[in-house]
């Protein structure tokens, strides 16, 4: 008996952001297997196996799950926010692909969920309201380098940005020379929002102007937006707000 | 009395990818506002208003809610998808800002929504498992100048790229003119995702080479997915799936 494989995205943090399709999924499931801060979200029940495991092994999580789906369970990986994002989805993909012929009978489908981006952009208004990119500022499993160009052919075509993993401790120095590109190409006018945790008890959201943007206002946690050359902030109810227009004049 | 305005995302089109979020919100409100075909995802009840309208009246449509929550109502604006990624979030913004003190009482609040992209993602895999950028392809509201030099850059940069907006009958050649830019730098094997009406009945989602893909396979419903040089693509269990992998060698 073939079991099956489902990769969900349990949204930013808080319960009323997880979609009822995931929740179907979390309730057919009879293993959970992800990263321990992403388990720990699920409430434990009876016949239900949850597999917590560290970072960086996104490889040997997603061969269990497939492996635990192929033996006749219902395996559901789980990833914060959307699972297609800088998460699971992926890994899943690229490990199915060394040896097709191993997992061929397991249904594998993909829960999206509302990724870190736009629940910080709903929390501060609507800064990817015009054409935008989204850079992983981890150099785990890039070079640097591409990196670097990537920051800076997005910044010639004025896209906002979204950086998720901007910084962590064995390699803070990759944020810092974000900060040095991005206040290279524009004035340090534009808004550059930190989110933290969002829709969380540990929420923690600001908006700085580029040129007060500081390295250690964002850790792994956080992720951070960058406003084009046309993003505006404004103030209403006592809150700094952040919106890219939907028109650029001709 | 002062109301509030809640601007929400209704998601892709299934009840099943609405977040218990912006479910308690359209139960709470006492107005709906929105483009018809999203207005008409609302159910009807006794003491709800519904106030569609059609399309390219964002500004109008804002106007009005604003002023209702300013006249005590319980305003929600729906957009379909994620309200911040080009839809009713970044509107409603703009008119505020012109005129602050009017509005200075309402309480707004944005709810995200499982986005057209993230949606299309999920069901063919996980093409945008890698940096990407997102471009509204319609040059309703920007000159498609800008548009060609984004395609270019972000081609440079080796993103992943969705689409929103690709294609409408007033102004087929745009994405005609898109494919040629992208068939002039990559190679034809480069997968590309046309996904429509993704989670309701009409969906219909197909995944070709990059010289196999035709303008006409795009219309406005349409959210178009295009993979990096990095993209690849697999057969599993009779469909063709796309994944871009989390790694680039240095």
């Amino acid at each position: 008996m073939t079991g099956c494989l489902t990769i969900a995205g349990l949204g930013p943090g808080s319960p009323d952001q997880i979609t009822p399709a995931v929740k179907q999924a979390i309730a057919a499931a009879t293993d959970v297997v992800g990263y321990n801060p992403y388990v720990a979200r699920i409430a434990p029940r009876d016949e239900l196996a949850l597999h917590p495991s560290d970072n960086r092994v996104e490889a040997d999580r997603a061969r269990h799950a497939l492996d635990m789906a192929a033996a006749g369970r219902r395996v559901l990986v789980v990833s914060s926010g959307d699972p297609g994002v800088f998460a699971m989805a992926a890994a899943v993909y690229e490990v199915l692909e060394t040896d097709l012929a191993r997992w061929r009978d397991v249904d594998i489908t993909v829960l999206p969920g509302i990724t870190a981006m736009l629940a910080a952009a709903a929390r501060v208004g609507a800064p990817l309201g015009h054409d935008f990119c989204v850079i992983n500022l981890s150099d785990n499993l890039k070079p640097w380098a591409l990196i670097e160009q990537r920051l800076h052919l997005a910044l010639q075509a004025d896209f906002a940005m979204a950086f998720y993993n901007p910084r962590s401790k064995s390699r803070p120095e990759g944020f810092e020379k974000t900060l040095q590109i991005l206040k290279s190409y524009s004035d340090g006018d534009r808004p550059v929002i930190f989110a933290r945790a969002v829709s969380t008890s540990d929420e923690r959201t600001m908006i700085v102007p580029l040129a007060e943007a500081q390295p250690d206002m964002a850790d792994m946690q956080t992720v951070v937006l960058v406003g084009s050359s046309q993003t505006r902030t404004l103030s209403h109810k006592g809150d700094v707000l952040a919106y890219t227009p939907r028109s650029v004049k001709g």
